[in-house]
């Protein structure tokens, strides 16, 4: 007997290869039809979304949780927009992204494919069940989405009105999938759910990615660990460097690509340091320091070996005085999460060893961390950040929800 | 206190560092180094590997599997050879392969590099040692060696050889790393050293593909498993048809691009099925046929379902009579395991739907499977043949063994 999600895990593959050859206008016509889809049913979503709101709060729910958990009609609207955004960005499959001359005249062409039917397991944010379905339609792939049970009735009302849309389409609502058994033991299922889902990609804490790393046999891509650091050089202008930490720190705390750590050279630290502190606690930033940064700014709080490897994910930012560029570099190697990594330095030798060396999704030369994300990569939109090396590394959008395969024209060639 | 394994990923990792900076003169001056080496001390080699071949014979190994542990000087040479090819390929790491104009005219550059640390587990042929080493090292990464324990001798005495050879050059000897530990534990320690170890690619039966899959928590290239099929449709050219089903099968059945299913249309079959399965028997292919073929060809041994899926690696042929290219592509939707598949017709429009509609690393149109290589397909060399979606699909050459990282040059760019 097939289990539940073996038989949504059915349905979605065989959705999957209607998806595989349908045309951009028919997946740009579908996008639309759920965007339409999602404003005229908002009150029946919101409807929906307050019922996880009053679970959530009744079961405590930390204030946090509660916001991402949260739909407004303004959210909603951006949502919908976010489809009809994918509808303006070019259709990744079909490409041919090579052609080559095999032995015996052989004419071989790699062409994009999608990878078929991907599964996504994320924690707490409902329009995560809206971007995942837009994104892993426009790149021709059904998707079977596995959300947090906190919400659950937000996401069932979602995956609803996106499927009711499809079904005014040429394309089948089977594409989208949720998963509404709220166990664990699901989560299980999913992921060994292999020959039938070809890749599942977790969103969410580390506890959960994690488990999925080890028990998934279905091929992972990893999301999300941000302990970016920024390394203030030497030579670094020091209002850049000022505006930098404190964009990276503080624009948007919360997320993966905000800066956690502070490396900065002793020299520039002697000069500067002390008023680049003060300015951060202007701007509510806890700062928990060295041994050499509590020197120049003794109301830091002392930083132990925990600070170091630490994704804050709030205003707080740990700092260190370093004696070189090689320190930062082997600090950052150590404690690093390989996503985000900035060197600010008037020194372009500095910068391109810095570049060169340091191994991250993204390595910055005088920039804030806070640019590693799709739309601001020109991706148009994105479905996470891979931080590891395997097929996508950095900002996943629509081409990195796609495989590739040799398509071979003979006139008879043999070995 | 760190187990074997680790300490070997770390030094692995250390060096890796340094290989992901070698210039390319260095990386091939290394792999001349090499091959010079591997002629210098044959003799060295071949004792040892005499070794294994007579515990081979004692522990009572198969004649195939001794015979693919035997090393001969004519093999040895081949391998050295195979270095030589590597030192003419382009080097892939550095290469920009993409540049965006990102928000507020940040220069983001995507730039291929090494994946780090490669972990390769592989059975019997000790040539896949010197093989691993020379595209690890030429594609900038680190390489540690699990080969099975009977050729235990022969792989230390190659892995010797490597590592005396770079301890010569200006790359570091602890680039190639082998495990000899003969014991199971030592590999699920291996694909599970997550953070030192980047990817894990197996290479062998599907015994050891499955376990390692099952318990990585290292990202796994799948390799492998071929169960490859050759649909002969209705307006397929009789000689055309003999000629690549004859090779496909015959030219070297125990490959995994050999055909091991041959699916032909019934009006096909009528005429031509007869004289095609008596072709292929005077070559010693044995027929495992479906009812209507044994209608046409008597002879056949009548095929049960286990004949649809399994990966013969021999003289044997399982056939089915079809009665039209949906149920071909049905077919090989079921059974097939993604490798290669072909459809011989002189029908286009028959064809594009075969190579639109068929899921596989690699489609064929008028050509035997038997193509489906990385020197074929004009890589130079391959380090395996992966089955799955991510990252690599189809023969896997020096870019495979790739990642990217973006390189982002600002002028004080804040969000």
């Amino acid at each position: 007997m097939m289990s539940q999600i073996e038989k949504q895990a059915a349905a979605a593959r065989s959705a999957s290869k209607r998806l595989a050859i349908a045309s951009a206008e028919q997946k740009n016509e579908s996008l639309q039809a759920i965007a339409r889809a999602l404003r005229n049913r908002k009150s029946r979503i919101l409807e929906q979304n307050r019922e996880d709101l009053a679970a959530g709060e009744k079961a405590g729910l930390s204030t946090a949780l509660m916001d991402r958990l949260k739909l407004t009609e303004q959210r909603l609207e951006a949502m919908a927009a976010g489809l009809e955004v994918l509808t303006r960005l070019p259709d990744p499959v079909g490409e041919v992204l090579e052609v080559t001359d095999g032995e015996k005249n052989l004419r071989i062409e790699k062409i994009r494919v999608p990878l078929g039917v991907v599964g996504m397991i994320f924690e707490a944010r409902p329009n995560v069940t809206v971007d995942a379905s837009g994104l892993t339609l426009k790149s021709g792939n059904a998707v079977i989405l596995r959300g947090s049970s906190s919400a659950l009735c937000s996401n069932s009302v979602l995956v609803d009105v996106i499927r009711e849309a499809l079904a005014d389409t040429s394309l089948p609502p089977e594409a989208v999938q949720l998963v509404t058994d709220p166990g664990r033991e699901t989560v299980r299922e999913l992921i060994t759910c292999k020959g039938w889902i070809d890749v599942v990609i977790p969103r969410g804490g580390p506890g959960l990615i994690r488990r999925v790393v080890r028990e998934a046999t279905v091929p992972v891509l990893e999301t999300g660990a941000g302990n970016c650091h920024i390394y203030v050089d030497r030579t670094a202008d020091p209002g850049m460097a000022g505006n930098i930490v404190t964009n990276a720190k503080t624009d948007r705390p919360g997320v993966c690509n905000a800066t956690e750590t502070l490396l900065v050279h002793r020299d520039w630290a002697e000069k500067h340091l002390s008023k680049l502190c003060k300015e951060l606690t202007l701007q509510q930033v806890e700062i928990r320091g060295c041994s050499r940064t509590r020197r120049v700014f003794p109301r830091a709080v002392p930083a132990t070996a925990t600070d170091w490897e630490t994704e804050y994910l709030e205003r707080v930012l740990a700092v260190k005085v370093v004696d070189s560029l090689g320190e930062a570099m082997d600090h950052i190697d150590r404690y690093g999460t390989g996503h985000s990594e900035a060197i600010i330095t008037e020194d372009d030798a500095a910068a391109r060893r810095f570049l060169q060396g340091v191994d991250a999704a993204a390595v910055y030369h005088n920039a804030s961390t806070r640019f590693t994300d799709g739309s601001q990569f020109g991706m148009g939109a994105e479905i996470g950040i891979s931080t590891q090396k395997l097929h996508a590394r950095g900002p996943m959008g629509l081409r990195e929800l796609t495989s590739h395969k040799y398509r071979i024209h003979g006139t008879g060639q043999i070995r």
